[in-house]
Parts: structure tokens; C-alpha cells; sequence
């Protein structure tokens, strides 16, 4: 038994770079660390063997026996079958059809629990983040994509099958861009990061006098997603632009979310939410001016994420019972 | 008792023009059922004293004792508070802040349950329509305006506060159409039958010679959204490009709601759906086309309710456990 006769969890984070295993309590704390790359090439056996040695290995170091853990969740990218604990398909990592639970069990002899790695941030948040507390909560990570999680009563929601939660893929803006998934329009082609970054090196070729230009030293491979807030606030019209036009659609996809979900609060994770308050002031505007029924129901706040980059890894953790 | 020894639940679909009230059983059979007009315009007490009074008298003129019912649930019109029994605002019925459960209480003094009516009708349909047996369906009523209801788990989800599930109220389309609820675009306002009427006419405006002027006997105030569809049948491209059109934004929101809930099911009610497969085929084809990860991922087919206008009153019945 651990010092403390108290059992823990692991909380295991696999991305498309590392892979970050911790050691929560139950009260979520983390009370260890590490990570490892991914190295998704490899056949995916080497991938689960690694992580699974190394979570056994942290918690030996830390002086936890394996009847000390009560179980390990983990956080992964794509379209999880969580009832199989398998990846049925991610693009991310390319994997397909990996029976991930099992596979880490070898290496882990501990129940294994396998969760959407926004699920997990959702979950996080909510356990130990900004919506802590909170029964219902409606995550967004603004990134390379846009990810969803929904949290209902305390619980992660998945939708009734696979491939449910997928909150970036829903319908937002009618320019007919083409989403990575396959359809048009979705959300995650207007609020993602990337969608952001697309959007300001189009308008920088547009404007050779934006300020948007010497922001990125003039080289638009190094445009990210603060460039244009930067731009705005030093009065730039282009920076300015770009910041309306990425809030108005972000904006009418979480209406959406709201009216549909009615949430507790809702949840913007992701590189993009670094702008705090010049993101969520307007957002909310937008929400208490749109929401069905706004003068009579609740209208829940847009607020920014707590767990940084370690939402998944808590998420993952709390997908454990303890 | 009842002859059976059984109990019976009442079911009340409270309408802009009716009040349906039926006796049903454990098995959602409707035993007896009656209907009174609603006559919105006069006190809320007087419509749910009417309500009250008829419920009780249709009990016993069917053998049934007070305590031979369980309960009596109310599906309304609205924004509800579902949890204090409230009518928090109606549009339909004009009601704003009415305590249905306690005032009905007083006539019919048994557990009151009040729900949103789409609710109500998308619970019935899972216990005894369309998708009985169904774990998880999604719920869209095409009529004067679209109504969503949401069931997971078995159970109705109603979101985190009231005013959720408003599936009507989620954007779609592009035009700047502004919807009953104030915001632009939302799916209500292209894909309701009040929108496909109004489209229809505007395109009969336009097209002297489309055969919808004759399938209307050439008074526009006769459009149904019924028309659109007899006249594409016909061959008439004006009717065939308003079915194209109102089949493009329905799917595109059920899409959405597919890659949120990834259902058992999504069920269309409302007088739009007396189209059947016209409607439903090629909103299947969309979406195996457009759901997210559909190669890989469990893809919900879109059918057609079953209970009709009887949807509600079974619904309403739900809301008691028997």
C-alpha cells in the first residue's frame, strides 16, 4: 500500500508528439510526472508497450504497487469505442481499430479506461479546472482542430455511439470551406487555430500594409493564432477584422451548444483561449444577445480553461473511480 | 381500484387549440382519451381548472379512482421549468410564469409532471412509436415551427437548465433569416413548414407558370407545405428545387445533431414528415455522406414518428413511472 494507505490513479495523455503519464489522487492533485514521445510510426504495439512500462515504472518510483492503482484512463485522439476501450480510428496518431485497453493491460495489470482525449479535457475541467463543480459543462479546444466534450450530470456524455461529442463538426459559416472530415463548413474550418492562421496569411497577402506583417517578421510561415489579436489591439483594421469574423463564428457555435445543451458553463480550451477576456467578453455579449429564450432562461458563460496542458492528463485520471 | 388492479398514468397534451387529455397503462395504450379547446386567452386558472376537472371526470367516467392513477404529466408549449412544475414563458399560449403543476394539483390531486411538449413527444415516440426500445434518439418536429427533444439513456434530457434542447435553434443556412426567436438563421427558419410555405410562395411570385399555382387553385393563402412536394413529384422544377432546398438544410442540421448525439435514431414528426421516404431517403443518403468519421463510426438513420398527434399525450404519460 501507498504511504498514505489511499489509492491512485493514472492518468495517461497520448498525442500526436508525447505521451504524458501522471499519478493523480483522488483529489486530482498531480503527485507525478513524466512523458515519453509518441513516435506514432511504430507499430502501435512499441507505442502502448513503452507507455504502459513507463506508467509501472512512475509508479514504482514513487513507491505505489500496482494494488496501489485503481485503475489507468487514458486520453486519445480520434474516434474511440470507450465500451471496448478501443481506437477505432485516429488520424491523428494513424491508428485504426486499436484495442488499446487490452493491449496496455500487458504491460498494466490495472483496470484500463479509454476516452476521446477532449472527453477527458471536458472531464478535467470539470473535476479539477474552471468548471469545477459544475453538472454540465460544454467543452471546445481551439487548436489544430476544434474538439468537443460534453459533460452531463457529473459525467462524460459520448453520444450514444462512437463518434458522437464531435462538437467541431458541426455547421457554422457558408463560404463552403471544406472541413478536414470531409463535410463543409464545419466549425472547426472557422474557429479552429489553424483556421485562424489561414484566414490572417490570407489577409496579410491582400494587405501588404496590415501590421500583420511585421508581426510575423514578414515571414507568414511564422503567422500563428495571437498575431491577429496582437494586430487588433494595436488598432490594426485587418487584425481587427480577422478577430470579429473568428468570434462571430465561434460565437454561433456555441449558441448552438447553449441552446442545445443548456449548460453550466462552457468551456474554451486550446491554444487560442491564451486571449482570456477578449475572447470570452464578446462571446458572452453574443450569448445573452442569441440564446433562445434569454430573457427567461438561464444563459450559461463562455469562461477559459484551467487544466492547460494538463487537462487530458487529469481527465484521464478522473475517468478512474476513486 | 381498477378492474386490472393496475395503475393507469393521465397524459395531457396542452396545445394552442386543444387540451388532450388520455388514461394510458403501463403499456403507453391509450384506454379513454377526450379533448377540450384550450382558449388561451383566458386566465392560465381557468384553462388548467378546465384541465383539471376534465382529467378527474374522465377517470372516473372510466372506473378509475384517484388512487388507481399514478400520475398525470403535461406536455406544453414553451420554456418549462420542469423541475418546480412551471411555464416559464409561451409564446403559443402566451403564458409567463404559470405554475401548472401546483394549480392542477388542485383538481387532480395526484404527482404532476409538465415537460416541454417536444419532450413529451420524443419520449413517446421511444416508448411506443418509432424508436421504441431506443436508448438514445433525437427528436425534430416539423410543423409552425421545428421542436427538438433529446433522449438518452432512456430518458428525456432537457439540458442543464431550461430552455435547452431548443433544436430548432441551432444555426443553418446563410441568408440572414431572421427567426421567431430573434437570432438569424436558425434551422427553424428554413426548415419548419411555416418556412417551406413561405418559400413557396415567394417562388410562386417569382414563376407564373409553375405548377404551384394550380396545385394551390391560384390563391396563394391556400400554400400547405405539402404542395412543394406534390409539385416536384409532378415534375414541376420549381417544386423540385424547394424540396431540394428545404432537404438540404434539414439535413444539414440533423447532421449536426448526429455528430453531437450520435443517436439510435432521429425521428421527424410533424406534418412535414407525412412525406415519409421522400423525405427520409435522401436525408439518409446525406447523411452517410456528411457524418463525422463515417466509414468508421456508427451512423444514425433519419425515420419518420409514429404516434402522430396522439405523440404528445403518450409522452406526457411517460413522465410517470407506473
Amino acid at each position: 500500500m501507498s504511504e498514505t494507505g489511499k489509492k491512485v490513479a493514472v492518468g495517461i495523455d497520448l498525442g500526436g508528439t508525447a505521451v504524458k503519464i501522471g499519478i493523480l489522487n483522488a483529489a486530482y492533485e498531480i503527485l507525478a510526472q513524466t512523458s515519453i514521445p509518441t513516435d506514432a510510426d511504430r507499430p502501435y504495439q512499441e507505442v502502448i508497450a513503452d507507455m504502459g512500462k513507463t506508467a509501472s515504472a512512475l509508479l514504482a518510483r514513487n513507491g505505489f504497487a500496482v494494488a496501489d492503482c485503481a485503475g489507468a484512463g487514458v486520453g486519445s485522439p480520434g474516434t474511440i469505442d470507450s465500451k471496448n476501450g478501443v481506437v477505432l480510428y485516429s488520424n491523428n496518431i494513424r491508428w485504426d481499430n486499436v484495442p488499446l485497453a487490452k493491449e496496455l493491460q500487458k504491460y498494466l495489470p490495472v483496470p484500463i479506461y479509454v476516452q476521446n482525449d477532449a472527453n477527458c479535457a471536458a472531464l478535467g475541467e470539470v473535476l479539477r479546472g474552471a468548471a469545477k463543480g459544475c453538472q454540465n459543462a460544454v467543452f471546445l479546444t481551439l487548436g489544430t482542430g476544434v474538439g468537443g466534450g460534453i459533460v452531463i450530470n457529473g459525467k462524460i456524455f459520448e453520444g450514444g455511439h462512437p463518434g458522437g461529442a464531435e462538437l467541431g463538426h458541426i455547421k457554422c459559416g457558408a463560404e463552403g470551406r471544406r472541413c478536414t472530415c470531409g463535410r463543409a463548413d464545419c466549425l472547426e474550418a472557422y474557429a479552429s487555430a489553424t483556421a485562424l492562421i489561414h484566414d490572417a496569411k490570407e489577409m496579410a497577402k491582400q494587405y501588404p500594409d496590415s501590421l500583420l506583417w511585421a508581426l510575423c517578421d514578414h515571414d507568414l510561415e511564422k503567422m500563428n493564432a495571437k498575431i491577429p489579436f496582437d494586430a487588433a489591439d494595436a488598432g490594426d483594421p485587418c487584425g481587427r477584422l480577422l478577430v470579429d469574423n473568428y468570434i462571430q463564428y465561434l460565437a454561433d457555435g456555441i449558441t448552438d451548444l447553449a441552446n442545445i445543451f443548456r449548460p453550466d458553463l462552457i468551456v474554451l480550451g486550446g491554444g487560442v483561449c491564451a486571449q482570456g477576456e477578449k475572447l470570452t467578453e464578446p462571446l458572452n455579449q453574443h450569448l445573452r444577445a442569441n440564446c433562445f429564450g434569454s430573457t427567461v432562461a438561464y444563459v450559461p458563460r463562455a469562461v477559459v480553461a484551467k487544466n492547460g496542458n494538463q487537462a487530458g492528463m487529469i481527465g484521464a485520471a478522473g475517468l478512474v473511480s476513486l
